[in-house]
């Protein structure tokens, strides 16, 4: 918001006051009645408005894709049930659709080279879905991910022997249910940053996911950071957001 | 209670005893076995009894708002399900229903001119039909209430540039789930009251709502007070009240 | 914020660009360091930011009611404990304090005439403390506020009969520790808004005032709102936003 | 267990060894592998084994039944689900079901004279079907069981006018969801034990029945105690037992 | 509230309507500005209000204790810290105080023979002052208390030995913290009511006595009913209420 | 991992560098894509990875299976859903499945003669399925299991009549859900360690088993433990590791 | 409990009724009033009662340590504070005080040779009061216990370097705060049984320790159970019971 | 780790099995028996190893500081109290404290020029506590951390006047308590990560803080991450970790 330059505009003449007054108060969302649509989003933060299907009906949807969509902004959207999902399929054919991490992409051009380098990781077979659904978002924000399935602490090995895969990342998301020990063992292993995404996999006493959320805002690793039980969408996000940072920068000095 | 005035009547025969009973112990309140309607709560209240449709037989519905329908008053049912909704239907033609708010509203009369001015604001759009309950209660009580979808703090100019639209209402009624944070920015814009109702969308770690009634319980900002969980039918009556109570007075006085 | 003309002022050269700038960007914040005081509030929100004090050091306190008192405005402080209440009363002789609310209190002048009738109701005498903090704030909000002590619902008619006192209030402020019954009684009988305050009053399985809590949140009376435990000051100061309202317009009209 | 007795036998000799171990070590289970039916229950406790059906296979429920039954047992089944009604109702066509309280009942002989007066008073309607398993229970442990619905706070004269219906009982039962005030009311009207019974009815911080346990928990009335959540069947049984304690002593003295 | 012959007295001319009105709005009551006594308690609920100390300070729970004593009646005060035990001993000299206990018990006549049996069982040691606190509270309610130390289900012997001496109460309270345990194997021994009492003894999972209360609230054994947290008053109150009713009808059929 | 040895052939030219690293970093590890099995797991802790099939796809079961099997290790799988269980048992027909435990077994070759004594004990009948599943998972381990059902504390003779065949156990399991009062119990009995298992059976404020566990947790009895609610699984897993470890060293001595 | 040997002598007359009431209700129980100490516990279990001292008066500890100690018993008591163990000193000048465990050891006899090997193992350095209690525990039911401090899984290379030292134990207690991630790593290591203890350190969403609590009862590996928060007591003690377990075999074998 | 290396020199016998060994085996370890000291922590976390002082001894605290100072390696000691604090002044004068932090910090070496740009924002000014710790950890690991106090959503404008200070920062840490709302605004606002620090501040319903950490973990803002309560440590960590990430990668490029 170059503020300054926007008044020194009106001061000059250059702008008349009702553009100014459109510029200011937001032509930059777009109001469906249902949905006040963040255009201005991407600039402000880097990434266009990810919608959140769940309890939406299907024409919200779609009106929200549709309208990022016409404004030339990429379109990720999560939760996607499956009646959302056959909705979408028929008005955006052209859309990648993954059903295990029930993430619907709509990209507004052809892919980017990948910047940055985020890993992820999952505890046990079962946090697949999560787990995808930080892939899918971390790619979508362009950077590299690689996910490693079921390495979980009771077998510790099994992670010791994919150290070279992931001590080179720039962030890591790791998905666990359970006791949700898994971050606590990686954050002491790297130097960047680890996204711990608990899940609500597990017997009873993990409360759907109370369990391991605690145990990863208490771990004992000063790197590992938390988001909500079972949002992949949002471990894969800030990833991608740390990994864009450092490559990014490392591109701008390159040129 | 003009109970002075009724003890007086008795002690001057004009009353018998056995007619003061009645008055006293509730001729205003009609008894069907599987409910004691309180006609009387118009007169003390102000608006007469909703009925909660929830855990309740078609028959029990239908019967209370036969009776409030019989005795000259207005009738407004919520949280009524599918099922019920069509029974009502059938028996009930004239009433409006709202699907999307599950709302039953049978007036008892012609609509009166709209007193005092609400505004419902919603964060997301899947607060959408809570919201929509705040606002067929709040015109149920005779105000005039608009509605305002999806401006949270995420994008806190979709806030401000409705600025007008709201900072002149009698009472707002704030929608959120997830973080619920917008009661408090907006109760930091405003004079009025604003009643915050917590909605059980979002991510695990909402817990089905705790997460944002805990958030406007605890706002920084001191005019905002909360009602249940997902309750936009309490949200809509209390900002009804305290319009009405600011507009009554207005017209009091006009007189 | 009346924007436009800021704006036409810019463009027909009346303001300079700094000014504006000046204007926009917040003059009316006092930066100290260790506080933003937010001079503005007043004219937004209808009341000055008023001092929370837990935590806080003496020096940091005096500084805001300094800062606050310099600029004209009202001053009002709340959690006051032992030390600061000492080390304001050098600093401020002139002020009020109240050692049973807690509270600090350096009006910007001379009292001005109650405007609107608040009542504050408690069910049990251990209630006082937070009672009075609703009282102390309602009247500091310019309106005429009422305390009724001990009247909780084990002796139903002890609330009865003072149904004349309470029943022509503008707002109620109803504060309850234990099982935080007496607002749903309370809301039964009047037509006007309540705001209902959960003390941490009571034995164990009050867990601090959750259980009151709890119970006023699922009030089966529908006027019923609620503030966080032992929050006298917000109680009273809703209350007092909605009493102000309801006369402030009958004043208006007047004119 | 007249040990004394037993062992006197032994030592007189008219008592064997074998049939004194039979004795002692229960002669009174029934052991049927996937339940040991505590066929002893009745006379230590003053009624038989009650079936809790929930999560038990239909021929599990059945064999237990028939064992109670030719031990010549009052059998009382609780949580009924329609698939073992429907059972049940096949093998025991003389029993009696109410499909409301979940119950099933297939007393031993001829119902006796009642003894003691229950009185189940519920909050509101979506409470009748947890009163109606409290009254069948009550009623099966012989006393007489009135039942009084929809008489909550909100509209507090709803219960006054009722007040002889229940103010001569020998222990009342309070059914109520939400706030669940009602037995903090009845208990300060009263001189006789209120049994509270919290029901999962409600909006979302209810909690699934949580906000009344605590509510009742809490109760100031000193009379108050609380049983599980929407275990109508606790609250008739202890209410029973007191009913029948005062009742029965009575009885004997009259003999 | 003999309603009907108070009315019939106006009728008749035998009552003004000022006394009439002063009997309604309840001259039972005493408003000392910090609290409103209920004097009628007595009459209603068959025992007078009971002071609870916690939070009040000595001049109030004085002035409510001197009222209750100028009205004749008797004046239990629980949890009566040193410093008001101090303050009342002075004022009160005449008065039991029972410091393991923390009461105060003034009554207003001399001892009446006790009616009906109450026996308090303790799981631990440490649950003493809870128990004491019922067995206090139960003697002057009029019953005839026992008090039966450390008999946990660790050692389940413990409490069989002491059969006789629980097994012809009229009413038992159990008082355990940890894992609360103790109440569903005396309810599964004895055909009177067992009041259980949760304390907050125990390791960190008690969570300050959550644990046992879950537990009691939880038994299998039907007859079992909870109070609040560490609440041995209410344990002792409802334990007497039920054994002087058992008594009192018994008496009653005597004469 | 005898590394000293590892290292030694490698210095003395007994091992490539290659096949030591192969050694170190895992050839015990089969990557399936969504599942690392740890065929390590049966040297490092004596028994092979088991699996838990919640969440998991039939294809997914399916692979590790598969995998675990023709590494010639037994296979046990829990939480076996209906179609995971008809999936598998078209794949793998030679291998046990118990419904009501909800367990699949596929041992690697003959049975063994069973080591050592478990006793599995309920205290409700609605307790079996978990408690089949610890009985299958301690067989499955080499141990003898006893299943003793519905000898909860209601009826305490119940439990005392079958003291000899549970009080030569090498380790007990209880299983338990509502009080959770059982293991406090048996802990007072026997000279062997009780694992404890909460099951989710029970009215409301069981809370799908945190009332039992937390009962558990907080049992009087020293020799109880705890593992989560429901997993009749880890309670026999742990139980069987007891008994084994005091029944091979006992053959250990014996050769 | 050989009851059919003590009615075999009843019987034959070889025993009186008196002496067999006498043994069958429990000389074994000391009755102080105040405790009812089980003086058969050893017998049934192993070991004798233990002394949980929180909320006991110093002469009531005394009473029960000098009743076990006349009955020639060991004597162990834990969580003794200052003043308790003050008092303590000066009664059993010969006992054995550990302050950082807060324990009080006074054995009935000297020291027999240690059987059985348990390891302690703590995550953190503030864990240490909590470990040196279970070691105290362990060594006082004659077992070998070795501790290790602050080998947490942020540096998992300190617990592996460590390995020789507890792979060979017969039960492994690991004691953690924060995440309570360490036992499931301990658990994935090892083929004996790990109790894993809870305890309260950390920062604010440990919550008094039900962060590591939850950890630990979802520990991914199957071997882990948990006992009570901070309760190194129970850790110990079950710890010991399955080292004693395995060795009295073993030893039993060898004569 | 070159692990291959390692094996190649012993191979090639250039290393002995004696050396490679205690490579392998931690000689990166100090342990003094209550700590084992991770000197190897600095290599492969950036970082080493920090001190939370809670619940240690003076001596404990000192004999870590000695080790990692010894080590030449930076010295960073968190939550030190008073008493720990006036020891650790003596032993080593040298250090930096910082009372309103509570924090120790003793470098290695001179300092380094600041590398990557660390913003810290508290919505109070009662948070400054847990933010200047957070503010000390940044520059600890290098980076430039500017602080800004008391600019809570309740006055937006007094966030949006600092914009242009924030939103160039590499990453920003939010410190608030109450209801936590301050992170979503920021989050909004830039496209670096947002680490989110809720604080205990507030009314009873903040819990201690965890009403602002389910804010916070409920953020309708992509870029919020979360930490564990008042752990201003953990977000200035990370914050500095992403912050050097950026920048380190910036300074290779150069090279």
């Amino acid at each position: 918001m170059e503020l300054r330059q926007l008044l020194q505009d009106i001061y000059e003449g250059r702008l008349s006051v009702e553009a100014a007054l459109a510029q200011l108060s937001g032509s930059s969302v777009a109001d469906l009645g249902f949905a006040n649509v963040d255009l201005h989003r991407r600039d402000r933060c880097g990434f266009p408005e990810v919608i959140f299907c769940e309890g939406k009906e299907c024409k919200w949807v779609e009106g929200v894709v549709r309208k990022l969509s016409e404004a030339g902004q990429d379109c990720l959207a999560t939760r996607v049930n499956q009646g959302q999902a056959d909705h979408l399929a028929v008005q955006f054919p052209q859309a990648q659709q993954d059903r295990l991490a029930r993430t619907f992409w709509l990209p507004a051009g052809p892919p980017k080279t990948a910047t940055g380098r985020v890993v992820v990781i999952t505890a046990g077979t079962s946090d697949l879905p999560v787990a995808q659904e930080a892939a899918v978002t971390a790619r979508a924000l362009g950077t590299d991910a690689l996910l490693l399935a079921d390495v979980g602490v009771a077998g510790i090995h099994r992670l010791l022997r994919h150290h070279q895969q992931f001590c080179r990342a720039d962030a890591i998301v790791v998905v666990a249910g359970m006791d949700g020990a898994l971050p606590s063992v990686v954050g002491g292993l790297v130097d960047c940053p680890v996204i711990a995404v608990p899940t609500s996999v597990g017997y009873g006493a993990a409360f759907g996911g109370l369990a391991p959320l605690l145990t990863m805002l208490n771990s004992c690793s000063a790197g590992v950071v938390v988001v909500n039980i079972d949002s992949g969408f949002k471990g894969g996000y800030v990833a991608a957001l740390i990994a864009r940072g450092a490559r990014k920068k490392e591109g701008d000095v390159r040129t």
